[in-house]
C-alpha cells in the first residue's frame, strides 16, 4: 500500500509550481529539478491540467503554472485525482470476486480507514507543503526565483533521467 | 493506492479460519472457498504462520487454525504485517531520491495520513469481521461447521483457480 509514482510526481510538480507562483515553469526545467524523464512529467502535467490544478500556456515562452493559489489546492483532492478510481481492495470494485462480499464487514472498515487517510490530507493545502520556499527552491536549483540566475544551467530538452517505478 | 492482493488474501484466510475456530482448515479447502490457486494461499499462510497469527499442524489430518482467538487479532496488525516494510512513498524509504526531501513537509503529512488509516484498522478485530458467521460460512460453502456436511464436494488438491493480481 503506497502512493503510485504518478501521485508522487503530481505532488512534486505542484510543489515546484508553488515555489514560483509568479512565473511559468517548463517540463524540462522540472525534469532537471527532480532528475526524472520529461516523458513521465508530461503525463503527470496532462492530468493536472485536465483536473484544473495546472494552467498551460502554449507557444514560445509558454509553460505551466498553478491554475489556482496554492492555498486553495487541497492535498486530498490532488491524491484522489492522481490515484484515480482504482478500488482500494478488489471487493470494492465493480465486479467483486470474493464469495464473502455480500456479508463482509471488511469493506466498510476499509472504506472508513481510507476516509480517515483522506481526511488528514484534506486538512492541508499545497501552500502548507512549501512553507520554507527559499530552502526548497535551492534544493531544486530554482535559484532564479530569488535573483541568483541559472543561465549556466543547460536549457535544452532532457531525454534521460530516472524512470518512474510503476 | 490499494491493498496488495497479498494483504487482501491474508485477511480472507484469517476470516475463513475465524469461521471455524474449533477445527483445522486446509489450503485446498480455502482455495475452493475463494476460487483462487493453492499456490498463492500457500505463500499467504506461510507469512501468517511466521507472524504468529496462524498455527499449523503437520501430517495427515493436519491443517491450519488461528493461533489466537479472533478477538485478539487486530486488523491493523494483519495489514501492517502483510504490506511489509515498503514505504508509502519513495521519500520515506531508505534512500530517498527526491531533491526536496530535506525540507519537505509532505513526508510528515503522509505519515500522519497513514497513521490515521491504521488507527481505524486497529479499532477492529478479526472477530468484528465475522459477526454474521452462519451467513458467511454459507457464502464460502463452509456448511460442515453447521452440520450440513460437505461430502459431495471434491476434496482433492486444486491446481487451478484465479491467480492473484500482483
Amino acid at each position: 500500500m503506497r502512493l503510485t509514482s504518478f501521485t508522487d510526481y503530481s505532488l512534486r510538480v505542484l510543489m515546484y509550481l508553488a515555489l514560483k507562483p509568479e512565473r511559468l515553469a517548463t517540463i524540462p526545467e522540472i525534469a532537471r529539478a527532480y532528475d526524472v524523464s520529461e516523458n513521465h512529467l508530461m503525463k503527470v502535467t496532462q492530468l493536472l491540467t485536465r483536473s484544473g490544478a495546472v494552467a498551460s500556456v502554449r507557444g514560445k515562452g509558454g509553460g505551466i503554472r498553478l491554475a489556482r493559489p496554492a492555498q486553495e489546492i487541497r492535498l486530498g483532492a490532488i491524491v484522489r485525482e492522481a490515484e484515480g478510481n482504482s478500488p482500494i481492495v478488489e471487493c470494492l470494485g465493480i465486479q467483486p470476486q470474493c464469495n464473502l462480499t455480500p456479508a463482509c464487514r471488511l469493506k466498510g472498515v476499509l472504506t472508513e480507514a481510507f476516509d480517515a487517510l483522506y481526511a488528514v490530507l484534506d486538512k492541508y493545502t499545497l501552500a502548507d507543503m512549501v512553507s520554507q520556499p527559499k530552502v526548497m527552491a535551492k534544493l531544486v536549483r530554482l535559484e532564479d526565483v530569488f535573483g541568483h540566475g541559472d543561465a549556466q544551467r543547460p536549457t535544452g530538452p532532457r531525454k534521460t533521467g530516472k524512470a518512474l517505478a510503476s
